[in-house]
Order: structure tokens, then sequence, then C-alpha cells
């Protein structure tokens, strides 16, 4: 009498346990480290892929990483403006920001978007608080003064009091922050999420600051992504124009992330599924990774 | 070479000692307990007593009372409504949720009068954090029904999981919560503000439920104020009729409440200003105090 | 059907309510600092003052200030020695002190003064517990030299360990502090209790020492009160002439307890009803404050 | 090239280890737990006994017993009464206490007898604390009466509030406690020191009562020492007369402590130098053993 | 200007983030819970799969599983008996133990086989402590006694000590336990390890007992592996003879261990690689699950 | 009726006692530190030294002190060679260790002598854990170097990793260490028993190193015991040949602690009873003590 075995589950069996070994040396390298990640654009915006997101969060908290996320607004706040007529004018790239319209992106922000990452990472069988700036008096801004016009209530971060995320951290919950600013006058301030991102990936002295892009990371001349780079070969590839456009600014809030002491930030590609656990646990690595060094 | 003394200044301030040493036995009685504070009406539409109540909080929280800040929504829903352009229709004074509303309501209450509140504590001085009954699964809810018709995305409450609270609590933070509750299957419902109130008050074992309203409290068949009322009393004067109106369910939430667990229930005239604080410390208290027996 | 409102009544209602408003920036700015208060003369004597005092105390603790009180003799040391035909001689305004006046001097200061303040304490609410400096070897002292005799066993700390203090402080309790010291060899120290406080103060860091006086603080030329004062202006006026008699060993106590670390030293008017509250909760203050630069 | 030992030294040596050896198995049974000692007698007036005694409370709380002492009068508060003209008259073997007899009895015990045990022990390098039961409210207390005739403010235990015992043990520090209680109207009351040292070894729960008397224990109709006796034996004994006078108010609170869940009561001989390291350190013991059963 | 992706790389990319999802589940579930891991078997000789389980160790470790390792003998006693011509005789399959034998058997278990397995899970970057059940009184023994001969130093475990596994468990550390007891008098016993496995599970509820075995599983009558089997049927598949040989006793330990506490036990084939985190982490499982229901 | 006392018993009740009491300063000098005590030569092989070392242990940790034991390896390595028909030929003293022989070594080491001495202490009270270097880490070791010839895995400690030595000894568990090292490469290194002893002492920072040992201790050139040396004075007494053999490398292991932090080292004479203890709770002490100054 003899057992057959199933030789192909057994193939699939392997695989999963060689992955999870394989992942094994990352968990132990970021167990109790801080991840602070900038989520935005198709990762948001595309339901299997925000389901993936949720779910890859909550595997992080559970090996002992400590995620933060700050999301951007997508385009549910161009919708809201639009079904209640409030036009917007740009300068700059930046939305001006009046009073009517800083209650709707406000609104939207942390009353709509927010919650609905809350109750995905909840879904996915994790706890989650959502926050906006103002909570706890977390996110401190300052007015953007443009020499080309007021652009109203666009704030820079200029004070991050991060204790709030520390207690919700040790309790087991993740942190969830609406890039929504609080001034010395009482005044509400729509923060660019990456900035946003990088000044409390400063304030916590984040471990990475891994930003989700629609792009595949940095590309060099020839087209191809360049994996790493150092502040030094940031700083030249601006002078020599290999990077341009909405590119700048993104690597500007990984200049300022690292040289606040951020060990690296990443610039990554959401459309790819799981990019953060392959950016975290594998040995490629996804996007491009900014250090001070050569690699961090 | 005499000194002059100001008799005046010196009246003014025996007043302020006298004032703090009658409140000693009220701070050392509830020290420790936690308070929830059903806010709305009056008291949050109106921006002096609005900030009067900021600095209440504050106040409590330095004293070492626990408040938790249960907000409801105010005329700022039915504004957003009409500017939308998206119509209510009423069952039984309940408007019944679509999915179009549901999605304004919960940015309204999470996304402007939840931060307004919070807001409105820090500046005062404390340290607040704004929750939905969705952030770490605070208030789970269900579909209410009713033989009128499909209500929507009306829900009532039925599992509560106050850890959050505790923690925040325990970490100086006074939580504000918008009564949004999450459904088994992903739903958002939007609950009555004093129904939410009431189940955190009984999840929490609270001290108080401290219900501000825009009446002076309960009134009996001659139009004056009834301090206090037991439970059984509460039956009697529904059964004859004495009460009615929007007071009824004011006091079936009361009921509940101290069924389960909150040693009392008080429906507080919102429109004083330091309505609360002129229930905890003072001898008087204000509005109706509701009890298992005879006061509590 | 109407409600008639009693207008008196609210009118003291918001009165409390405003005044404990007031409160509130003290008690947050204060809340975990310690507080010495030298505790003597006509509040110590007084009953009803004494019952004031107790309860001042009390209020203090609860609303998270830590208070530590330090006691002198009034006149009950004099009148156990009369009534034991013990004599005594005085040089410069200190009693000689023998072994027998000494061991009246103990028994009245730790075994009789300091237990009815401990008792009005507990009464009013709170929990004390009387110490000498003896007990786990609070206050080490040396004789005091005097060029015009032999003083006996008056002594000046010299070593405090105030371990004990925020033992008992974590605990919930007030230390009320009898001033008597013990030497190297074994002997028994009576200690001014201005000089105990100031040194008390100091070792703890303390954020005040308040010195509740039968004066109205330091007057100025004109006998005018002079509500604050330098370190410097202190040593100008003790050069001018202006301060003198019994205002100059104070003087000198909040100078080295300033010196010693001390926020600001404050002399009160003890005679005041609630002079603590008033010192510590209100914008006025009473007395004279004595701190590093202009005022603390 | 011979090395020369030292047999002598050697012996006394080898002495003083099995000695400490022997004691290890009392050590490790005895760590952690409470032991409430009745000081009072020969041990306590006799200055080489009060220095042995002051060193013994060290060790036992070096090596980990928790002890807690309760000293009694002794004739110094005779001599304080006589010094003052104050007459005492006796009912039943208790001096009857007006008031000014209760200020006297007082500061003798809590100013001046407490005091000196603290010192000794400090002394000895350990680190005391003076209480009396007025402290944190250590000992309510209330009349009692007697049918021949008023005994003023002699007063019995009727609550224990030990909780400061333990805040201060576990802080390293031994508590000294003076038999005062105080009254639930403000009185002072004098408590017999075997009672209050019975009552509070109750309400910790203590592993032993150690009462050190001025004789060798409960001795039998032979005149010898008996060693132990259970609760029933105690009745026997009374009954039948072989135990009278002092001795029976000493084994009544012994058998109310163990009634009251002390672990086992000891009648010890004070007059022997170090009863209490013999008592806790030794096979024999030394006085007389009440326990529940035959032997605790 | 395009650039190329490596489709290849991405899809194995895709299946490490799809399989570390799929652990998540598990992860969750068990996070906190003690496995108990019997090692031995070709899983502890063949040197690749004893690289691969300390690598699972480490990881079930790091996702919050708290593992406890209890190892045999192997051929490795054998052998070290051959070489010191010590001879063995066998009563139904246990191994006589006289002195010699059982000094041999505790050095190789406790001195050799111990520390590999110490040193692979720190070499796979954890960190392992190595016990035997001597340490810290870990497993206490008696005598085995046979009605066939006298079997020496066999013991079975009759008291288990389990705060040191908690202690380690606590500081990170996986404890490894060689399964030796001391008897009361001071012996030294060779305990069956799959026995001194059950009982250290019972004894710290484990959530599993996990036994790693060189056969498939538990196998019916038609020779296919049995997934799951409850209490009732363990009994059934013993009595009509489906079980037997070398498989009964492991189930007796199994079924011990599921009434005494353990949530369930798993018979495992320790020739697959990963067979613990396949057991664990994937839906399917491997080997014969034993429990109390239908399945745990 | 008189009571006859027993003045023998009570002669040896006091020495009980008042040894006790000398031992107190000691205890309380010595509460909370860690003393390192190399264990071996006739102190561990004699079986009632041992039984007498395991008790003197067990007080040592019951009085406060935290002891850590180091054991040799005696003379059962040789004889379990000599079984084993093993050969070892030796350089400068040292054996030189093939992987059999490093084999042989480890279990009898921690297999055999390491579980003696820990069921030793568990039998006299106490609960011990076993380690070897390799267990937590605790100790890494490179190959030492001879130009004599190659030693085999003769290994000298490189690394110490002390925290399993802190997590023991607050759980109330004595570590009884075996001195076997790891290599980087996954080697097993044999290391001398006084240099491991060294190593620790100086990465716990221990009060003490007490090297047991079958000799007097340092004997001076008139043959004397020399009581205590500093390090200036080892040198001199090295240079001028006074010290030679076999006490130049244990003197240099205590130099190499004494500069690395240990406050002093001592060579005792294990072949006293109670070596330990006369050493730490006596005045005399026994043995030499190597120090930094004149004595510690």
């Amino acid at each position: 009498m003899t057992q057959t075995t199933n030789f192909g589950e057994t193939k699939h069996w392997l695989r999963t346990a060689r992955t999870l070994t394989e992942a094994l040396p990352y968990m132990r390298r970021y167990a109790g480290k801080s991840f602070v990640i900038k989520y935005g654009g198709h990762a948001m915006v595309n339901p299997e892929l925000a389901e993936i997101f949720a779910r890859d969060i909550v595997l992080l908290k559970q090996v002992g990483i400590n995620p933060i996320v700050v999301h951007g607004g997508g385009p549910q706040i161009g919708q809201a403006l639009d079904r209640l007529q409030i036009k917007s004018s740009f300068v700059d790239g930046l939305r001006v920001t009046d009073a009517a319209t800083m209650e709707v992106v406000e609104m939207v922000l942390a009353g709509s978007i927010n919650k609905q990452i809350v109750s995905a990472i909840n879904a996915a069988g994790g706890s989650a608080v959502g926050l906006s700036g103002k909570d706890a008096r977390l996110l401190g801004a300052r007015k953007v003064t443009s020499p080309k016009g007021d652009l109203g209530f666009v704030g820079d971060p200029d004070r991050v009091n991060p204790q709030v995320l520390s207690t919700l951290g040790a309790a087991g919950i993740v942190p969830v922050i609406a890039p929504i600013g609080y001034g010395e006058t009482g005044e509400t301030f729509n923060i660019n999420a990456d900035t946003a991102a990088g000044a409390i990936a400063a304030a916590v002295s984040a471990e990475r600051l891994l930003m989700l892009t629609d792009v595949a990371g940095v590309l060099g001349k020839d087209g191809q992504l360049i994996p790493a780079l150092t502040l030094d070969e940031v700083r030249r590839l601006m002078e020599d124009g290999t990077i341009s456009g909405g590119m700048i600014p993104k690597l500007e809030t990984c200049v300022d992330a690292v040289s606040g002491g951020v060990q690296a930030a990443v610039i990554l590609d959401g459309r790819v599924p799981h990019a953060l656990l392959l950016e975290i646990f594998t040995k490629h690595g996804v996007g491009t990774l900014v250090s001070r060094g050569a690699a961090a």
C-alpha cells in the first residue's frame, strides 16, 4: 500500500516556504523601524491595487515594521469642486486655494479619502486611525508665498509633533494622515502630500520614505531606470537636465528627507501590485533609492 | 508710611479662590472617571459658546477627568446637500440616506465639523484627536429598518471597540468622535449622535453621559425643570404623556446608557455658557439627571 | 406655560465657571511641578486660615501640582518650654537650644504641629504624611557657629535626600516636613523653617518656593508693595537699606533658593485667605516674587 | 619556604560561614513577606538592645523581608506627664486620657520615641520613616467604652489603610509607627501598641506578628516555656487559668491577628539580644508561637 | 525613449509578494502564541534540512510566534555508546539506561546536539539558548517502571516549571530543550523526546504541538494520509488496528497534549523542507492534525 | 516556679545573631552588584566543597548579589578522552584541540560538568540555568595562534554579549557558564576558563572577579600570603620573578579584568570551605585582591 504524493502541490508549497525564508533577513533588519509611505496615484484610485496596498500595510505591521501612511488627494478633490461649481486657478501647478476651496479640500481629504484608506486597512485585518495634521497638533504649517500671486491657503509644514504617531504605533495602530496643516492663527492649510510625508519622515527619523508614484522611478538619459542615487548624484542630474518636470519636486522632497535624518527615500512604481513588499522584502527592490552615501 | 490695599481687587481674588475651593470636592470625586459628552446644537454653532466649550473640555482633562466628545452634525450637512443639490426625504424625522447623501454626511461630519472641534480644543491648550467610528473599528453599526420605508444608510451601533479611547486618553489626548459607523460588509452608516454617545458611554462604563441640548432639560407638567429622574420615573412620565416629542428619544438614550452601566445621564442646556462646568463642579448642577436610583 | 429662570443664580454660576476657566492656563503651566511651601505665622495659628490652607493644598495636588509643605514652630514651642519651666536665652534672635530645649522643640514640631497639619490636609480630603528631617535621612545638618556664643543644637542644612519626597508624591501623598535635622554623629538639630524650606526647594528644583509670612511682601521706600525683584535688585535694596530687619534673612533664603535652581521664590501674605491659590492661579499674584531675571 | 596558617582565625571564619548558610533556608522562605514587629519594653529602653534591634531590622530588610515596626511608649510618657504635673488615673490598667494628657502622649510617641527609633535604624545603615496613625490615614480609631468610667481619648483601631506601608516598603524604606489613631470627627486617640500592631499585621496579611516583651514567653503550669500554641490551646489555657494577668490581652491580640489572616504570632523575649534574628533565622526560635494549626 | 521591463523578474516578484500576503492571516492568527516543536529524525540529521529548520524557527519568532524546540537524540547517542564500548539492551524499544549510559546520553543530548541546534538558530540570525530539563528546574521526572525489567534511568515527566521559557521568550530568545529530567533525589533521567515535548506543550498551553517525524503523517487503511483526526477518531483507529507500531506512542502523546490544554497537535513529515512553514502559513497544512473537535 | 534557661544554647544563638549582624554591611555594599566567579579545582571536584559552593551561591543571590558562575573542566575531560582513546599533545600547557577532541571537550563541559553545577545550585534551593558561550551568542572567540605550532580549536574571547545574563539575573536565575566560544564561521572553540571569566567580568562591569584556585593566593618572597596588590605592584612582582609559573596567567587575567572595568579581582583558596562567603562577608577576606589603587 503506497501513498501518492502530489508533486505539483509540493512544488508550490516549497516556493511559498522559500519566499518567506528569503524575506526573513529584511524582516529582521527592519523590525521596529518606521516606514513613512506616501500613498497616492493609481495605487490609491485602482480598487484592486488599493486592496493590495491595505493588505501590504497590515503585513508590514504584523512583521514588526511601523508603517505610517500619508495620502494625497487624487481626482476626488477636483470632482467635488466641479460638483460644487467652485473654479480653481493654478499657479506653477499649485491649486490656488481660497477659503471655499480649502473647506472642500479638507472635507474630501480628511472626511472621505482618509476614511476609505482606514476602512481598507481595517478590512484587511489591521487597525488604522485617520489623522489630519490638526489632530494632536501633528502638522503645523505656514503660508507658501509665490512671486506669481497669492496661492491662498497653500502651506508648507514648519513644525511636526509626532508624539501621537508613536502613541498609536505602540498600541498596534497604523496612522493614516491627510496632508492638512494648521496655522498659528487658526488657519487650515492645504499641504502637498509629498512634502507632508517628507516632513513627517524626518520628524520620526524614518528608516525609509517610500513614495508611491505613477512612474517606474528616476530614468536616466537612456530611459533606463536608475536604481540608486546619492544626494550628490541627484544634484548633478538636476543640473544637467536629466531630471525634469514633476520628478524635480519629488526628488527635492527625497533630498530634504534624507538630509533631515531619514535613512533613505525611494521613488516607487505604485502601479506594480505589492510594490511595497517588493521594495522592502526582496533583494532587487523597485524604483530609485536616494540615500546619503552610495546605497543605504 | 502706609501701604494702601485695593479692597475691590482683594474681594475679586477671594471670590476666585473660593470658587476653586468649592470645585475641589467634585474634582476629587470625578478624577480618573470618563465623561462622554454629546456635543451639538447652539453650543456648537455659536462661535462664542464653541470656544467656551473647548476651554471647558481642556479644564476637565487638566483636573483629571477623562472627557470623550461625540458630536452631531448641525445645519452644515443640510447646507452641503443643498449646495450639491442632493434632495433629502425624511421618515419619522430621520433623513433617508442614500449613497450620495452618505458620502456628503461623512465628509461634513468627519472632515469638517470634527476637525473644527479638534482645532478649537487644541487652540484652548489641549490636545485632541478626531475619530470617526471607522477609526480603529470604534463603532460598528447595522442598518436601521423601518416599516415606513427604506432609510438607506442609517445605522444603529451594534459593537463598540473602545480601546483606542483609552490609548488616547492615557496619552493626554481628548478623543472627538464623529457618529459614523462601519457595517460588516464595508458600508458606511450615518448614526444618530445621541445614540452613538450613549453606546460609547456604556462601552466605557462612563461616570456621566452629558447631552448638550437646546432646551433647559426635562420639564414637568407645570413647565418647571425636573432636576432628577429615576429610570422608573422616566417610564411613568412617558406613559402619562408628560414627555413628548424630541425629548422621547433623548430620554430613551439616557435610559439605555444608565441600564448599560453608565452612572448617570444628564440632559443639559447647552445654550448656557459653561454648562459643562456648572453641571460637574457646582452643587446645583443644571438640567435633568437620569439615574438608576433617586440620584447618582 | 413658561419656565422661570433665576437670573441671580445663573450669574453666580457663570462667575464660578469663568473663574475656573481663568485658572486653567496656570493649572496647565504648573502641572507636574513641585511647589515648596513654607507654612507658618497667622496662616497656621488661625483655625479658619489653617482649614483654608489645608483645602488649598488638596486643590493644588488635585490639579496636578506637587506641593511640599515645610512648617515652622509658632508660639507652641515657647508655651511648652514655659510649662516645663525651661528658660531660653536668645543670640541674634536665635533661641539658644540646649539638649533639654531641643527635646521639647522636636516633640512640639514633629509630634504635635506636624500631625495637626497632616490631620487638616487629610480632613480636607487629601492624603498627607508628616516627616521630620530625620525620616529617610531627608535633612542632614551641621551646627551653626556664632561669634556671640554657643547656640547649642541650632543647625544649618548641609545635605538633602529628597528621594522620599518623590516616592510619596508619586503615590498621591503630600509630604509635610518639620524642620528638624540630623547631625553626622547622631545629634538632633533645630533648623530655621525658612532655611529648611529653601534647601528642600533647591534640592527638588522646585518651580516655586512660596513663603507664607505675616507681612504683605517686600515694601519699597514709599511703603508700597514691590511685586517682583531680580536677584540684582534684591542686592541693591539690601545695600541701600530699603530692606531691613526680619525681611533680610527671608530674602537671603529666596536668593539662595533661586541661585540653587528654584525658578522663583515668593514672599506671600499668609494673612490673606487663599493666598496660595491667588498667587498660583491668578494673573495678579500676591506678595513679592524673586527671580533670576526680570520676572519668572 | 612555607606559609603559616592561623587556624584559630580559620575556625572563626568557618563558623561565620556556617551561620550564614544555616540562615539561608529562612531567608528564602520569608523573602518578600511582611513581618510586623511590636517594639517596646527593655528592648527599647536599653541603649545596647536598641542599637542591636535597629541593626537587626536593617538586616531583615536587606535579606528581602519587609519589616514594619509598631512601637509603644515606655516610661517616657509617664515622665513627661510628671514634669508637666499632669496627673493620671487608671481604669483596669488603662490610663484615663484627657485632652491635655493626649497632647503629651502624642508628642512623646510621635515626636520623640518614634524619631529615636527612626534615627537608630538610619544610623544602622537602613532607611526608616516614622508614621503616626494619622499619616496617610493609616489608623482610624473609635473611643473605647468601659463600664467603669470614661477613659477619655483611649481608642481601638477600626480601620487600617495600609497603602502607605507598601509604598514605603517598595521604596526600600522601613515604616516605624506610633500607635496614635484618628477619630471620625477629628479626635486623636491613644491606642494600645499591641492592639495597633495586631490590627496592622492583619491588614497587611503579615507572615508574622512578633511581639517583643519582657518575659520569656507563655509559661505552662510547670513554669516551663511553651514553644507553640494553637488557637484552641490558647483558649483552653485561658479557661483553666494557666494564663493570667498581662499575658491575657497579649494572647488575645495574637489570637485576633491569626484569626484575621496573619500566619502566626510570636510572643518573644525582647530582653534577649537579637531576639528577632534568633526567632526568624534559627531552627529553635524563641518565645511562644501562636498559629491556627499545630505550628506555622 | 522607452524603458524595457523584465517581465520574468516581475513575475517572480509578484509571486513573492503574493506568498507573503497569503501568509498574513496565519501570522495574525498565531501572533503571541506558543508553538512547541518536537525536532528529530531526518530534519535534524540532514544538514540542509537542519539549516532550513533553523531559518524557519527564526522566521516564526520574527513574525511574532513563540517557538519552543524540544529535540531528540538521533543516532549520535548510539555512536557515542559504541565508541565507549558501552552495550545497551532494550525493553519494549526503550534503551535500558544504567548510570554509565545515562552519563553519555546527557553529554550527547545537552552538550552536543543541543548546542548544534542553538548554533544553527544563531547562525540563521536568531538568538537561542539551550536548556536541559535540569535548568531552572524545567522538567522533573520519575522513574518509569516496566513489568519486563528495570529500565534504569528512564523517566517520565511529572512536573514542568515553564517560567524560564517565558522569561527567555519575552527577551526574544528561542529555548531549545534537551529531554533530560531531574529526579526528586538528584537523579538524572532520560526522557522520550516526544513525551517531553508533549508535557511542555501542555504546561505552556501551546497553540500547537508540532511533531517532526520521518513519515508523512497518519495513514488510513487505504494508505492515504489522514489530514485531521479528533480525539475520538484517534481512539477508534487504535481500537480497529489501523494505527499500529511507532505511531501509537506518538498519537498518545498528541492525545495527552490536546487533553492537557494544547489547541492541536500535528504529526508532520520532517523530510519535507520547510515543513514547519507549510503547516503554519499555508491553507493546506501538511501531516495529520489531532484536535479535540473536528478541526482546530 | 522558676524557668530554667539553657545558657549554652543561648550562647550559640548569640553567636549566630552576631555573625549575621557582622555580615550586614557587606550585604548592603554589594546588593545589586555582579560577582563573576571562576569555579574549578578542588572546590569543584570535592563533593562536600561542591555542595557548600552551591549553597553559598544561593545565599549570595538571596541577599541581593548577582552571582555569575564560569566553570572549568577539571579532570573529567582527560578521563573522557582517555576512555575514547583520543590522545592529546600539549603546547605551552595548552591542550592541542583537534576536531575530535573539541567535540569531547564540549560534551563534557556543556553536557556534564555544567549540568552538575546547575543541579547542585537547584538542589540548594536556588534556580540556575547552564549556558555555553554559544547560547544567545554569549561568547565569541577567535583562534589562538602560537609560534610553536597549531593549537587547533583553542580560542580567545573577542566579543561578549552579556544581555542574556541580565535577563536571567533579573528573573532570579543564576547563570552557570561553560567556557566554550563560537567562531565567526561556525567553529567551536575551547577557551581557558580563567580567561572566559575575566572577559565576562569585564563585559558586565563586575564588582568582583573571584577566582577559586587550589593555592592560598599570591605568595611573597618570604612565602607569606600577599593580601592585596595594585596593578603596578603586580607588574613589579612579575618583573622581579616573585610571581612565576601558573600564577602568571591568572594574574594577567586579573590585571586585564581590572583594566577592563572590574572593580577588583581576587585569587581565592577554593580549598577552604565557604571561601566565597569569607571573602565577601568578612573583614579579613581570603586570598589576594588585585585592584587599580591600593585596595578596592
